[in-house]
C-alpha cells in the first residue's frame, strides 16, 4: 500500500510538460502555488508550502527547479522531488520579513540556470488565477523582452485523468473519511458546539494517517446547513434539527470528501423530504456517469430530474466537480461543460440543495471507468436519525 | 468569557480606517484576503473565506462592503459583520467555475455603491503581497483614471497594538494549545507516525472549542526537527531521537502557538545541550522585552547572548514575531527592526535553533505590558524526557 506518488511518476509529469512546451514553442513554464492552493507544486514537486508560496520552473529542455521563500529550505529539501531549489524574497510570508542576513535568488538567475544561460523569449505561467502580484512582477521584471502567457490549461489538462497511483491514494483518503464520519456519528451529542464534533472527526483523520484536512470541516446545524461553503462554529447543536457533516482529508497529498445530512432524534418532516430527494438525485447522477458522454449532457439530465421532483429552486451549482490533489479542482460539471467524460477522470458527486431555511449535501468521490463509474463510498446514503 | 470580538469593536476599526483615509486623501481602501491569509477580512468583517478569496471595501465616508466569490453568500451573511455583500467572479475558487446562471457584481458597481455614485480618484490596496492577479486587474479595470496605491501599512499599524478583547481570545487559544500539548505528550508512543500524534493534538484543540488550526501542526522527529517550517509526515517516531511539537489553534479567530522539543527516553547528549541553550535563550529574551525599547535592541541582546553561548551558527531568524489573527504577523523582530516595543503588542517568542543534524523551537505568546511582559504560557519550558 503506497502512501505517496513514486518518483518516476513525477519524472513522467515533467517529461510531458517539456513536450508540451516544445509543441507550443514556450521556453519555460512557471507553475505557482500557495498554502491554500498548492496543486501545481504538489503535482510537480511533492511540495506543499506552509506560510510561504512557491513555484516550479520547467524549461523545455534540461532540469526543472523549485522556487521557495526564505524560510523553507530544509523543509523543501526533505519533501521536494526536484532537488535544485532557489529562494526568492517575493515568495516570503505575508508578514513580509526582510531577512537582512540572507542571500536570496532572483527569477533572472533561475531562468539563467534552467535555460543554461539563454534568455527566455516566451514564459508561460500556470496559476494565474491565484498568483500573488509581487511574484508576477518579479517574473515580468526578470526579463525585458519575454512574452508572458497564461498557461493554466497545461497543468489542468495533464491533471484531469488520474493514474493508478493517484486513484489508490484518493480511495485511501475516502476510506479514512468514512472512519472519521463514523467517529463523528458515535460521539455527537445535543449540547455540543459544532467545533467539538469537528474535533472527533479531524482527530480521527490524522490518527488514521491522513496528513492533513483537505477542506475545513463543515459541521453545520439548524439554518446554518444552508451554507454551501462554511466552517464549524460555536453554535450549539440541538435535537431534531438538521445537521450537516461535510469534510475531507488528504492522504499521500490526494484528497476526497464526504457529505451527509443527519439528525439527532426525529428529522423535521420537510427536511426529511429534502434528504430523500438528495439521496435520489445522488443515485441518479451516479447512473448518468459514463465515459464518452458530454459533461453538459449529465448536467441536463440532472437538471431535468431535479425539476421533475419540483426542487429546481434548491439548486446552487452543477452536480459534480473534479477532485484529486485539491478536493475541488477542474473540471466543474455545469450547463456549459463542453468536454467529454473520460476513463480515469475523478469527480466528487456533490449534491447541494438548499433554501433560506436549511440545506444539505450528499457527496462522495467517483472514478470514471472504461464501462461506467466506480463509487469510492456508498455507505450512509440514507436517512440518518441518531 | 467571550468567544468572539464584539460588534462595536469592528465598528471602531472601520471608523479608524475612515479617519486614516481622510488624512491621506484616499477615496477608498480595498483590503484583500485569502483562505490562507485571511487577516484583513477577519479584522474588518469577521469573515474567513473558504475556497474563495474576499475583500473589504471601505470608503472615506459612508458604509463599507464585503466582496466575496460566487459560492459564499449564505456563509458570508452568517459570519460577516458587514452586511452589504457583493459577489465578484474574480474572487472565485482556483478551479475557475463559470457560474453560467448567476448574476455577479463588478468592482465598478461596488465603488459606485460605497462612494455614492462618485468615481474613485485614489484607491488604496492592503494585501498587495498576496493579492491574486485577476482581482488586482479587476480593481484597475474598474476605473480608467484612479491612482492605485499600496497601503498595507494602514491595516498593519492598526492591528499592531491589541485590544483587551483580542488579548482575551489569544490567551484562550494559548490555554487550548497547552491542553493539546499535554494530550500529545500523554499519547505519543514509539512506532507511531508523526501524523498520528498530530491526530491527538488537533482533535483536542477542536474538542476544547478552537475553531480551527492556526498553523499546520509540525510534529517532527529525528533529523526532520531541523525544519523551521514543515508538516507532520508518515515518518515513524523512535525512542531516543529528537522530537519537536509546534502547533497552534484559533479561538474567536485569534491565534497563538506553542513549540517544545522532547524525547521518548533519553535525549542524545548533544541535543540535550541544545535544549538547555534553547531554554536559556527563551528566558533571556523574555527578560529583554519591555515597552519603549527599540526592537532591534532586543535583537542585539539576543544575538550577543547566542554568540556568547557559542550557538550563532544555529540561528535562522530573529527571536520574536508579531501574532494576533495570524499566528505570524507584523512585526518581525530582526537586526533592522527600527520600531519601539509598545504596550499592547503581542509576540510569539520563537526561538528556533538548528543545524544540519537536528533543530528545536521553544515558542510561547507574550504581551508587552505597561511595565514589562506577560507570558501566556510558561509550562514545560524544561527538558522533556518521556
Amino acid at each position: 500500500m503506497i502512501n505517496k506518488i513514486p518518483l518516476n511518476e513525477y519524472e513522467n509529469r515533467i517529461k510531458k510538460i517539456k513536450n508540451i512546451l516544445k509543441e507550443k514553442d514556450i521556453d519555460v513554464l512557471v507553475a505557482f502555488g500557495t498554502e491554500a492552493e498548492p496543486q501545481n507544486l504538489i503535482y510537480l514537486a511533492n511540495y506543499w508550502p506552509a506560510f510561504e508560496t512557491g513555484a516550479v520552473v520547467v524549461p523545455r529542455e534540461g532540469s526543472p527547479a523549485l522556487v521557495i521563500g526564505p524560510e523553507s529550505k530544509t523543509f523543501a529539501e526533505d519533501y521536494s522531488v526536484i532537488k535544485k531549489i532557489f529562494q526568492v524574497l517575493e515568495h516570503r510570508e505575508s508578514s513580509e520579513p526582510n531577512y537582512p542576513n540572507q542571500k536570496l535568488d532572483t527569477y533572472e538567475e533561475i531562468f539563467d540556470f534552467v535555460l543554461n544561460g539563454n534568455k527566455p523569449k516566451k514564459i508561460a505561467i500556470s496559476g494565474i488565477s491565484i498568483i500573488a502580484l509581487p511574484v508576477h512582477e518579479a517574473i515580468i521584471n526578470s526579463s525585458n523582452s519575454a512574452e508572458i502567457i497564461k498557461a493554466d490549461d497545461i497543468l489542468i489538462n495533464l491533471r484531469m485523468r488520474k493514474s493508478r497511483n493517484e486513484i489508490i491514494l484518493m480511495k485511501k483518503s475516502s476510506e479514512i473519511n468514512l472512519k472519521a464520519f463514523e467517529k463523528g456519528l458515535n460521539n455527537i451529542k445535543p449540547g455540543m458546539e459544532e467545533v467539538e464534533v469537528a474535533g472527533f472527526i479531524v482527530g480521527e483523520m490524522f490518527k488514521n494517517k491522513a496528513e492533513n484536512i483537505a477542506i475545513t470541516p463543515y459541521i453545520l446545524s439548524g439554518k446554518r446547513t444552508n451554507q454551501a461553503i462554511s466552517r464549524a462554529s460555536h453554535k450549539i447543536i440541538s435535537k431534531n434539527e438538521p445537521i450537516q457533516f461535510s469534510f475531507g482529508c488528504r492522504y499521500g497529498n490526494y484528497a476526497s470528501s464526504i457529505g451527509r445530512p443527519l439528525c439527532i432524534g426525529k428529522m423535521p418532516k420537510k427536511y426529511m423530504e429534502l434528504v430523500k430527494v438528495g439521496i435520489d438525485v445522488q443515485e441518479k447522477v451516479i447512473s448518468f456517469l459514463k465515459p464518452r458522454i458530454k459533461a453538459k449532457e449529465v448536467f441536463r439530465k440532472y437538471w431535468d430530474f431535479l425539476g421533475n421532483k419540483g426542487y429546481s429552486n434548491y439548486f446552487l451549482y452543477g452536480p459534480c466537480h473534479g477532485t484529486g490533489i485539491m478536493e475541488c479542482e477542474h473540471p466543474f460539471l455545469e450547463a456549459d461543460s463542453d468536454y467529454l467524460l473520460e476513463e480515469g477522470m475523478t469527480f466528487q458527486i456533490d449534491i447541494f440543495l438548499g433554501d433560506s431555511e436549511f440545506g444539505l449535501r450528499f457527496e462522495d468521490g467517483v472514478l470514471i471507468t472504461s464501462k461506467g463509474v466506480e463509487v469510492f463510498n456508498s455507505d450512509y446514503r440514507e436517512v440518518i436519525e441518531l
